[in-house]
């Protein structure tokens, strides 16, 4: 019996490729004797999507000096495929709130333009395509720290705003992009987004991602209100309206925007990664499939990772198991998974949870692989 | 598809009924739709049985007021079958540990005296059998204070010891049980344990049990010196061995030393409650047997609930389900369960995971029940 394993990181505690060789290790242990795994680790456009991409495209890993959210430096590893002269980004390399304590969380000062520094080293290395992954940031800056990197010039009425942060949004009347044009003339680029809300209104970048941010309920209808402001700015210049634009509100923005003033492709990072990983081929050996993540809960089925894998495999008539850290208790059916099992071996401390996090992988699977020999 | 529910209570969160109930409700909540279940709440003879025990025996609940494990006053439930005459008593409704907080713990004068006085009420009402379940009790007393209360004198060198506690149990010489055997002229007295360990050696009272009960190492060892001169006392009156008994170690030695000196019959509270419960007819029309504790580990097999009824499950061929609060996290396997899954939804605290022990079972026996069709 053929078991596709295609999981998630658990963030904090394992990387996807563990996550999967557990799982794996599991089957293999099983009373059953009758598995083969194949072993796909995935990622969906989240934060930590950079290794697993590098991995499947053949990367290389590079790192520099840039600036981190708050202007501080920080070492952000990227991607380089020389051959084909491809770079890869991940936005929280650079500007993540991984970097970021719960008391230094600022979104009003938080910027992106460290991820516009890894983007000009890729142009100026002679890349012909960058890809962009935007999850774990912590900006809502709209790309504004990306653009000013760039080399892009803000003005407002009274004048030019040489460094515009997210504070000074609401007052940028327009943007010059001659020079960025001039340095993006033979460069793609192509964001993956891990989710795909809208930039603008209750589903939007500001009332969704920027309380996680470090936003107050003030802090985000002002937020909505600059985005606003700085979306009808970029409307009015490119007739391009990105308010309601799907995947438009990740990373504060910077989907929408790239998109808009740079000419940016915007895709699905799970769909994009699924690519890159032969999944639909892999998917068509299988009788089983397995994907895994921290939680699994009613968003996993909207464009999540594994959301998107139960999906796929679902349609594709194949039997779908989804383990995870953490449900909500009470009994619930999750759409497209035949059955979801939390792994945990008991109530444990989040610390005891995450050193034991890849026994209980290969535990439950051992369980569950005892188990499934007559289901099909 | 006929599944039998026989689970034993989850300590500190859900009786044995509940748990059943929950995990019934998951079985019909399942996508299959084609399970009925006989639930069989069980127990073992451990605190918290006399409720499973009086259902099954359709017993009266009594209460008296009896001397607790450190002599304060506690209220004790005892049963009580008119029409038949016999009583049933709980050594922890009068002895238990539970009445003691981590720092009341004091094996040297703890007894277990309000247990005889139970005993002693059933037999002034005319009880011709007691079953006494001995599980979860505060002393290792030898069974002194249950002697005691039933008209005991005991006697050292130098004359009488009037009220003798665990502290005095070097110095008996001898035991004068003419009050108590007139006492018991027309009753027997059975023992339900849930533990097999013998009174001494590495795996006696002492060694075992005696930590949990508030011993120091040092404390390990004068117990175990004391329980094995009290033993030799015995043996030279009665001629009846109990230092390497069966059974004869749980409670601190209370089955072993009243089947010496008063002839009660020692039998596992686990076989004996799943007689009274008819679980072998139930198990003849069951295709699956469901069980379920707070934990499920290696010594499970050993003498408890859940380790009994997985035995006699998978010996008539049936397809065997642990379900538990908490399991060793490393994968393992589990002498006759075919599946053992532990329920919790996550790393949560034990306040959390207490609340949610009844969702959490429903959950995880609708997500078994989904899976297990093509089994059989």
């Amino acid at each position: 019996m053929k078991v596709l394993v295609a999981p998630n990181a658990f963030k904090g505690s394992l990387d996807a490729s563990t996550v999967a060789a557990a799982i794996s290790a599991g089957f293999r242990r099983s009373s059953s004797h009758i598995y083969s795994c194949e072993q796909l680790p995935i990622a969906d456009g989240g934060d930590g999507s950079l290794p697993i991409i590098m991995d499947y495209l053949g990367a290389q890993t590079l790192e520099s000096h840039v600036h981190g959210p708050m202007g501080w430096q920080v070492k952000a590893k990227y991607g380089w495929i020389a051959d084909k002269q491809i770079g890869i980004v991940e936005m929280a390399e650079a500007s993540g709130i991984r970097y970021l304590h719960k008391d230094q969380l600022d979104p009003w000062n938080a910027s992106s333009y460290g991820t516009g520094e890894l983007i000009r080293i890729l142009v100026e290395k002679g890349a012909r395509e960058i890809f962009l992954t935007v999850g774990g940031s912590a900006s809502v800056d709209g790309a504004l720290g990306i653009l000013l990197a760039l080399g892009a010039k803000f003005k407002h009425s009274k004048g030019a705003i040489s460094q515009p942060l997210t504070s000074d949004m609401h007052r940028i009347q327009d943007v010059d992009l001659t020079e960025v044009s001039a340095l993006l003339a033979n460069t793609s680029i192509t964001v993956l987004c891990d989710v795909t809300n809208p930039l603008l209104g209750p589903n939007g970048a500001a009332a969704v991602f920027a309380p996680q941010k470090g936003a107050s309920p003030a802090d985000v209808q002002q937020l909505e209100a600059s985005l606003k402001h700085w979306s009808e700015v970029i409307a009015q210049k490119t007739n391009v309206s990105i308010g309601d634009m799907k995947h438009a509100g990740a990373a504060g923005g910077v989907p929408g925007v790239l998109h808009a003033l740079l000419g940016a492709k915007v895709v699905s990072g799970g769909d994009q990664i699924l690519l890159w990983a032969g999944f639909d081929e892999a998917l068509e050996q299988a009788d089983i499939v397995v994907t895994a993540e921290g939680k699994i809960d009613a968003q996993t089925a909207f464009g999540k990772g594994p959301g998107i894998i139960a999906k796929r495999a679902k349609t594709a008539g194949k039997y779908v198991i989804g383990l995870c850290g953490m449900v909500d208790p009470e009994p619930q059916t999750f759409e497209n998974f035949d059955l979801v099992l939390p792994v945990s071996h008991g109530a444990v401390t989040i610390n005891e949870a995450y050193a034991y996090t890849a026994a209980n992988l290969e535990r439950t699977a051992m369980m569950v692989g005892n188990l499934l020999p007559g289901i099909r």
